[in-house]
């Protein structure tokens, strides 16, 4: 696991096509990133120490994308004070709605900050995370505030 | 944690009332049974530390009910090879449509044998605990068998 | 009808490029198993005569999968003391969750073991089926134990 | 069982609540019929018995209510060429949404006659039946339009 | 519109594809049918004069097809006292979810006789039409019989 | 029927204690209104007089309210071309989610304008009648104009 | 934004081949029209200037299209007095189920009028923007008449 | 509006019974808070100035709950780089299922963090705001890790 501010975890190789989408406001705002697979299920033991880890070598926010019975975004936040973003990723048969809902309906203690299914959750997991980093950067503030503007301005008013 | 064969955990004291349903069958069939609260998410340690010790004091069969993002039962499989039944508990708001897909919907490589959500899932979980330990013990297969006989012939045909 | 351990059935022949991943990890763990179409609809007499048998020719489990109105889990174990493991199968227009539907919410005192809709959850029943046969076959439970612990190895860490 | 030719079953008691509604439109058209209780899965004996009984005895329509993992009228189908009506029974967590689904997605070749979950649906099965019989009763046929152009009548226009 | 015992309508041409299933089971039974296009919504005094004639020409059973907010056949039924059989149509986005409920949930006192969404449900509306007409028809009876008898012989038991 | 710019029909005096909420802003905002009970499935009849008359006599807008499959305000917008306001009412086991897709899914060519579910669907439905009404009605235009900055302003800010 | 009297607004350009469908009643029956891209979110400012312009400028219906979280109609109804048509767009995982209650579910005192999801939602706006007009205009109201006449005419009755 | 880092607004005094969880962890960690009514649909000016107001008077983190088409948060993160935190509140009929898919659902560009539905996520939220704000608080961080201890410590193991 690389040092970075933000670390981006997922739960199998499958995920990355849509979980890439959350570096792409990373990289446009100059906010360093790691990446990696860890799987609640199938890899545990590696999640507990990759919580363990992120506390003390610098991590300020965990992403972490997962489909069907996504349980890492939950287990995450279960053992670390970090905030953690859920980006449910789109199941093969039920679209996404099994991992929305095993990611959002956490109980009252363990808090997740859930995103829509899919790339586009992974692309405003990305986003929420500059914005989180964002309050104790007023370099990264005015990025933001930029690319915002730069955002709006984009959007053409034809419809072709 | 109290030794026995079948081991009975749940999230929150909360699901007691819904869980209890489990040990009717268990009784009946003269199986003994432990219960404690276990959390995936407030006491993550507890749980790696109850699937560890299962493994070594006599347990065979773990029950486990949550609910909302109900982890309890997907990480327990995930962390011991014993088999590992699901009991969705009913949500406040999604009456446990959120539970059932955050346990059944698990991925390849770590299973789970999840129940219908509520009282008749858990009193199920007990029934198919007794069901596993019964293929290798021919007296509590009989019981089995015997108890089966008696619940057909107690069902009356009038509908009053 | 052959003899094995473990008996496969399913409702219908489109249903075993689904069902096939089951064979996957009772091949691994060297668990012999039979297949054969059973309809719960089409063929009731076959079922009931293959439960009667199940129960006198050394069956341990029974795995069956089926969909939409998925009858053929639930009245397998309505006959029968054998655990009984379920696999929705994808429906066409519903996905699997009338499958799931059918055969996860059954009523208290039958119980069947309700897995993932298609591939994964048919795959999961083959493993759980391993798990319940370890319980009594320590070979079985170290070999299981030695898979389970390759898994994790193999899960790679880089996203790509 | 008493001899009639609408027979009314359900899984339980506890669907008589519910299902005693399919009995107005029989009385009030003057049909007769019988109750009883009949579960698939904890009496799927007397269910087969039942089925054979019918086709001898003079039963033309039955009525099928149970919840849930709802496989009474779908087995029942599966076991005589009598027209089979399902009544879906609210259930406690997903207020019939399960019992509709087990009931309503048969596959190709065993049919059943799905109606609305609830009392509703219990009315419309006797209603169903009534018109099925009519085909080959024309007073009973008379009765009907009568009783239609009434219901009809009946309707006030004020709100209150 | 042709006499026959069966009428098929369904809402649109696109429907077709889906209906023509019914066709399957009435022609290997040798009952009559025609088929046509009558829409709820478009054509109101179409269906209404549809209805009439009916009841009129000989007409036994009706079989509706349609999607989304699907009113033909609640709207056929609430027309006459013949017997109604709905079959929903997959709808592109809802696939067929909005269709089924639109069909199924029928207040107390106009009843259809709802099948499965899509080829399947179609293929049974014409299955169950034949299960009515057979009630006063002793050779259909005796055809269905055979047929279903040939129906559960053709089910093989190799998975491939 | 009385005469009037605004006519409310509902399928049945159950759907009272909910659709009476559109007459609130009808009455606040001095549009008349007529009340009555049209139900598609038991008095088609009358559905067909009411479209018929609601031509010729000077009504402008129709509120159609209806639960489970609910018919009415399609069937009225397949008969007339004034426009149809479609309130879904809440069923007992569904909630209204049938309602709503029987409703809002309807085909290309015939349209209604859907409302919320319950009381605040049938609220709104009243609003909708008036806003398009004042497109032709100055005094109107202004009454709703007050009446929307009158809603602004009685929003409190403290949260008790 | 040009002046026209029905304003058609989406969120993205990615709405437009669904959303083009609204043109095709509006140009049968003769009615002007404007299209924009108006985000709610990405150009809330837009949004709000959109409205208080449409307000003086001769526009009557205004129709929103937007998908996922879709606060564009429902925003649009906040800020201007006119009726507001809402188009649920098909999202990309869960089919415009998220879009449609995003739209239909509005709260007391903001209404907008709810179409179906998809192209046959934007082509009833087109439809029910006429249907407004030609409550004061009587040339429109002729032509409105004639084309629903046409397109009753115009549905065959053969099935192919 | 009062200075304070966490910013709680709702769209409507009935959300208040279940937003005020989201004061609990706030108070447990010492953390500034203010609450006020603000509705997206009925105030959307006030929105506008609050959103403006915030990001200049050192408020750091906004919780927003709303109900139904819950637009609340979605439009605030429309108007503020500032991280807000979406609380989808229990909705009548649809149990607030539609008020998580208003907020989830995101389109590219505009985040929110959605919590899960009623008194769980608005606790959470809380919570969740206390995490960011620790990111740049050791104090604060220190406090939050020994009251996660405490809550670990505070789960007892006996069901009763």
């Amino acid at each position: 696991m690389s040092k970075a501010p933000v670390q981006i975890i997922m739960g199998s190789r499958s995920d990355w096509p849509a979980m890439q989408s959350a570096i792409e406001p990373l990289q446009a705002l100059k906010v360093d990133y790691a990446t990696s697979i860890v799987s609640a299920h199938r890899t545990p033991q590696r999640l507990y120490t990759f919580c363990r880890q992120s506390e003390s070598d610098g991590t300020r926010v965990i992403i972490a994308g997962a489909g069907g019975s996504a349980h890492l975004a939950g287990m995450a936040a279960a053992m670390t004070w970090l905030p953690v973003i859920a980006v449910p990723m789109p199941s093969k048969y039920l679209k996404g709605v099994d991992s929305l809902l095993s990611m959002v309906q956490m109980p009252k203690g363990v808090a997740v900050a859930t995103q829509a299914i899919g790339e586009a959750g992974a692309y405003n997991a990305g986003l929420l995370a500059c914005q989180m980093l964002a309050l104790s950067d007023p370099a990264l503030q005015q990025r933001l505030i930029d690319w915002r503007r730069a955002q709006t301005d984009s959007v053409a008013e034809d419809v072709q």
